[in-house]
């Protein structure tokens, strides 16, 4: 039998360890081809580029890998393997390992998660995986059993259609990782987002920053299951209507 | 008593025709401060800039509102507003009017929607306007009593919590809109995404293009309200978990 094709894309850029990480245990499952950016693209979100042109070029591989850089975002690679690159549609699209955590509303501003919501949209099985830890030097390796036992499942099992699934995971050796949890996104929020500098001219100019803040103290959220050293999985949907909020809107006749 | 505090922005950027006419209608309802993108920044999504700097300039003012440029995104533009720019809590913020529309899984894309759920993530009732007209040239003047109507409503009524408003008016003379119509998101997808060209030394680049297609034939949805000529409301929320898949995850044993 064939091995399944599996799409493997990142916002860290081609050279990240993360992506290189992910591309070894994908390689165990399947024929893999890599279309990431040729650049870091952290914070990018669902941002594609349309007032500018893309490249794309074909790279030397280390591995039995095909491997493509695409000068534009995360979900910029995903649009040009699905459209050229790709000759058949992917069993699977894995984008990742992400340097740093996408838990509770990081999934919000995330190339790495909007990578796999773009999969989603395509109606293919779509997973992100991040690892708390936003140091070059971090440790990959005790992420990757289970990155490949939840890349196997969804490649035998597929996943409800269009819902793609956000996976952290707790930066810790691998002995104390207590396992796998389902989880929902966490309610929290980012504050004291600004720090003012002046540039040598006396001009102000600011970077963005922050602390995150958790809301949510219950068991069933990404962000306990990663403090108790969990891996957390949250399946993510792309229709963001808030459909609890439609009866609601009717009823203060917003609509007269 | 005090006028409420609205802050307006946009993805067009702060001298698009949409703002100034969204500032004009702000205008009659509170005491307005702009911030917005100093130049376009469509499909930017949810978008941040962590990687470079950002700048913001107070710009002279054709009216009673204050007007700062941002070097940043949409998203970008609600954070120095908050933190630094206004100096109490926004009573609403608004974002566009979008010159075109963000209908569907339009939203995802969106940098207009996502000021707004920037917004609702600080807990601000927020609502994204767009016209479904691409057009410089666009007639906005039928959506202005509309824009009017719905944000007086949500500084009456407020909105649930961390939810915002996807608003998109139909690109018809006044005498043709039917009314105001709460929906959810259209199912939908972009196809034909890429147009592949050759640069004069030979080499391949791509524009990103496509054509919307909807696949939701359903009377409850934005597409179908706006082409019966409908204004569409669609409450978008910031919880990104799809609920409804927690039980299928941990029924294939995902976590195993």
């Amino acid at each position: 039998m064939k091995k399944p094709l599996i799409l493997v894309t990142n916002d860290d850029g081609i050279t990240a360890p993360g992506i290189r990480n992910l591309i070894s245990v994908m390689n165990e499952l399947g024929r893999v081809v890599v279309v990431a950016p040729d650049k870091p693209q952290s914070g990018m979100g669902h941002a594609i580029t349309i007032n500018a042109t893309l490249r794309v070029n074909k790279i030397k591989s280390d591995g039995p890998q095909q491997e493509y850089s695409c000068t534009g975002t995360p979900v910029d690679c995903v649009k040009v393997a699905i459209n050229e690159v790709l000759k058949e549609k992917p069993a699977l699209i894995v984008s990742g390992i992400n340097h740093g955590s996408n838990s509770s509303v990081n999934v919000i501003y995330s190339g790495t998660m909007s990578a796999a919501v773009e999969g989603a949209l395509e109606n293919i099985p779509s997973i992100g995986f991040s690892l708390c830890n936003f140091s070059i030097e971090a440790d990959f390796s005790p992420a990757l059993k289970y990155v490949k036992s939840i890349a196997e499942k969804v490649l035998e099992k597929g996943l409800p259609a269009r819902t793609c699934l956000n996976v952290n995971f707790p930066s810790v050796p691998a002995e104390m990782i207590q396992g796998v949890r389902i989880c929902r996104q966490a309610l929290g929020y980012w504050e004291e987002e600004l720090d003012k500098r002046t540039d040598p001219s006396g001009k102000e100019y600011f970077w963005l920053t922050g602390k995150f803040k958790n809301l949510d103290n219950a068991e069933d959220t990404d962000e306990w299951a990663l403090a108790n050293n969990y891996v957390s999985v949250v399946p993510v949907l792309t229709d963001f209507t808030a459909h609890s909020a439609i009866e609601h809107l009717k009823s203060i006749h917003l609509n007269k």
